[in-house]
């Protein structure tokens, strides 16, 4: 979802950056879309891709499309280091959940250099804290966010039974630029065309894309 | 969302069978829909109603809607006295949910009653396993239920984050007779209108209602 959410948005995706996600499942995700043309990861660690690789092949799959390019290095140094408007689509999967409150994603230095690494109208996907949990406001977030995203700011939820209150939440930003309207994805993924996956998405398909903007009435939002 | 899936789905529901659900909330928001006139529930046991009328009155604040009509007797042998076509709407909260093996609503002869004491084009909703369980096979459910129910038969589920999985699940499903769409909401709640509740719904709303039949796509579904 964190990766179809951002990808399905935009017309033809072509550079992406994934900052954290090493195991290679969310390249193996990327790599079901083949407008794409350029993948950075950028992973703290190597040991996490050494460990996917052994333990976990159907995730470190991802690995393999020849895409791909590897950064064993602190994410916010690499995305400081990349000149502007690099990339049409940023995806983290690094930090806490964006809603906690020793929250790197809300540090807004951070967030500014992502919306600098993003080319006008690209898109910025990152987890979001659940909209169940007490201390996290969504209005709050999507305000944050917009700061420094002056395109489209939407949170979005889906349904994860290994977490906290069975819910993963999602921020969706984009720059200004070419409006995204996140909410109704304009790519649909061919299932023909799967790149390194195995097969088809066996969760994501559009309208659970659209579904994961719905929010409970009790969520204060504010978009 | 029990209620709401139902009652929102067709025009003007008017009699309403609630089978079980003695603790009063279902009842508090079926009175939430001005057009319904009378509310008949059957519920096993008036230790229920006496407990929640004491300890938790938010819930038993249903019972206080003049037009509900408490029933204390077995929920089939009540659907089985009662004239045929009697009901716009009949929503079950008595048994375990739909999918289990063990399980009263899989009884096609249960199914049946129920279909009898809906009027054409009536509908049914009861609770039904979550899509993550692995020996709940959606598509199974669903084709059980249009043996009995010739209008529309749908799946849908949303998030309860204190049940297993996280996820709840429910079973929609209408007589023949005046088609019905439960995946698009025909009647919206009004805000000010509230019957006995004290404000508008926390969770409900037209959207969630629509989001709620959006399933990720390892859920085989036939409708």
């Amino acid at each position: 979802m964190l990766t179809h959410l951002a990808l399905c948005s935009i017309p033809d995706p072509k550079k992406v950056l994934l900052i954290g996600g090493g195991d290679g499942g969310i390249l193996r995700e990327i790599s079901r879309h083949s407008s794409v043309e350029h993948i950075d990861i950028c992973e703290l660690d190597q040991m996490v891709i050494d460990v996917y690789s052994e333990f976990f092949p159907d995730i470190a799959v991802g690995y393999e499309d020849p895409r791909v390019h590897v950064h064993i290095s602190d994410g916010v140094a690499f995305i400081n280091s990349v000149p502007e408007g690099t990339y049409d689509v940023i995806i983290s999967d690094a930090f806490p959940a964006m809603g906690h409150s020793a929250d790197v994603l809300a540090d807004e230095c951070f967030l500014e250099s992502v919306a600098k690494a993003l080319r006008p109208g690209g898109v910025f996907s990152a987890p979001a804290d659940s909209l169940w949990h007490k201390n996290f406001v969504v209005a709050d977030t999507i305000a944050n966010c917009k700061k420094i995203f002056k395109g489209s700011v939407n949170y979005a939820w889906t349904t994860v039974p290994t977490y906290a209150s069975g819910v993963i939440g999602f921020m969706l930003c984009s720059t200004e630029g070419p409006p995204v309207n996140f909410k109704h994805p304009i790519n649909k993924l061919n299932p023909e065309k799967n790149g390194v996956a195995k097969g088809p998405t066996k969760f994501y398909n559009p309208e659970i894309h659209a579904a994961a903007f719905c929010l409970p009435s009790f969520v204060d939002k504010v978009d």
